[in-house]
């Protein structure tokens, strides 16, 4: 299996978020991104730098006015007097069917729905790498291999068409799904990451050829918060092709495991071309965000559960933050995936 | 006239808002109650301290939901470990129709849409009593006062029925309207405050016994951004009940006054049975939020034409922040809006 990851998605490196009122040092940093590029090669995988694929696949998934404010915020942003250095966010519309403001910092609310995805001079660059980054995977797996890791950082589940948040810009995970639709008439996509991929389930919500499954930390009491309960099915066209899974903060590896089950049933039963697997690694129970309570070991069960669907496999790097096992984490996961997926 | 205001208000005290991706000193602060209150008393009015109108008036307005949340939320935020001292928001929804979070950062990104509302231990205090002097100026003007100035601090316009937002917390120029309804069938409410009153437009959006009229900076380049446009017109029942008159950055006294004649023969028209003026005073041209460019003579000039509507009226204090001449603009308003009330 390979790697595919570019060094510009390094350069995003943003200060500080906003969480519980305070601004904070940002976990979602660069030595994320290394730790889990040795950690991939130290699994046998090979690295390889995507290509540059252009505007035309985040288009497929975000709107051209998302895209254009996400490419020149910063610029606009640095014009402010007094504004902070990297661009966040204070005031929101209560609907998406509002005026759409020409001012920066009224786009800003427009766009980034949380404090968590400051904008910095590199983030439209890194965002776009990180993007090319699962593309790049979604074509490996189209022209032939079993699997591929993409190593998108920054995140993108929490992106919907027009948003950011939740350290993500561009929904990588939205994007390696639409690349795989050229192939196939069905793709699903396993979200694993501890937290609801609100972003990727707006994308497809009114869609029946992309099947969005999501298993996270139940957010009536955790981020996102306002997304990703069980009844929310779907809408017209997608209505039955998005499930959540909301599980109780602690959830541990067996109970995890059964959930996990209940998932990819269900994507048995909807029969998909390939998969997109959104793989967050804060489920661990260790992970800062303390929600729920997987093993090192664990990761190994769900790699090797997920690889039992035999499908052609885009995995795409979401959340996991910064332990003394990240790293270890995603090898158990990877070393599992690979020993199941062996002929 | 009288003057009706609490020392309670007082308490409200807020240390930081958040301001293109910043924390800074908030500008509504104690201290312009304190000039307000001694302006109106040198423009004759006398001060009278509120009753306690309890919960009644404030859920004629906003839902049980949010004034439970805005009553306990600080107690509740406290708890969290590493919370700022003054509640902020940091993750909002897109729509209004998602889950309900029980989580206290999620209820708050819910309830709070921007990061001008900071909820401290008094807010809730405060914010009560600021209601309960709209409240009681409406009773004077019932009880046969020609009008009363509420000095409503904190602020309201921007409070809808679920949400704070820009200093404001409960819509005392809407409670003060739904007060007047008890004994006329039609209320106008005039808002004159330079931000567009998002909140009080909620509030009666689609109900046609309030009409709302706001005159405002064109929120396209700004605050509050999403709410304020000409085409927003009332819906259901409440089409063709709301007045949005947006102003070009800049506007000085003369093309203010032609844009209020317009919003004067629109309230004329409707024919209510009494008035509520939002009274911002952060049109001046001096304001710190720079938006409009009334000067003192203008405000007197704005207040001898709503006197010469003839109507009952209730002055319910909007926004102005502290400059020089903050006090000497109340005086301007209310000298010429008592002279111009003799019969």
């Amino acid at each position: 299996m390979k790697v595919i990851f570019c060094p510009e998605q390094l350069r995003h490196s943003p200060l500080q978020i906003m969480s519980s009122g305070a601004l904070v040092d940002s976990p979602e940093n660069p030595g994320r991104a290394e730790t889990l590029l040795q950690a991939a090669i130290n699994a046998g995988l090979k690295h390889e730098v995507p290509a540059n694929y252009g505007t035309t696949p985040l288009a497929a998934v975000h709107t051209g006015r998302y895209l254009k404010f996400l490419e020149n915020i910063h610029t606009r942003w640095k014009r402010i007097p007094s504004a902070s250095k990297d661009v966040l966010p204070n005031v929101h519309p209560d609907i998406r069917d509002v005026v759409y403001p020409d001012s920066a910092v009224g786009q800003v609310g427009y766009h980034v729905f949380d404090g968590a995805a400051p904008i910095t001079a590199d983030t439209w660059n890194s965002a776009c790498w990180s993007a090319y980054s699962a593309v790049h995977s979604a074509n490996e797996v189209l022209h032939g291999a079993r699997a591929c890791y993409a190593l998108a950082r920054p995140p993108g589940h929490h992106a919907t068409r027009d948003m950011a948040g939740g350290f993500c810009y561009l929904n990588n995970s939205a994007i390696a799904a639409q690349v795989l639709r050229e192939q196939h008439d069905r793709i699903a996509i396993l979200d694993v990451d501890l937290h609801h991929g609100n972003g990727t389930q707006n994308v497809f919500y009114e869609r029946s050829d992309v099947l969005t499954v999501s298993l996270h930390a139940d957010p009536v009491r955790f981020y996102p918060f306002f997304w990703g309960a069980a009844n929310e099915q779907g809408n017209g066209a997608g209505a039955g092709f998005n499930l959540n899974l909301p599980l109780e903060r602690g959830t541990a590896d067996d109970d995890y495991l059964v959930a996990l089950d209940q998932a990819l049933a269900r994507i048995s039963e909807y029969d998909p071309g390939a998969i997109v697997v959104a793989l967050g690694l804060d489920a661990y129970v260790n992970d800062p965000f303390a929600g729920l309570a997987l093993t090192t070991e664990g990761f190994a069960r769900v790699a090797e559960r997920i690889a039992a669907l035999h499908l052609p496999t885009v995995l795409v790097q979401e959340g996991g933050y910064p332990t003394e096992h990240l790293g270890d984490n995603l090898v158990a996961f990877l070393q599992a995936f690979i020993s199941d997926s062996a002929p």
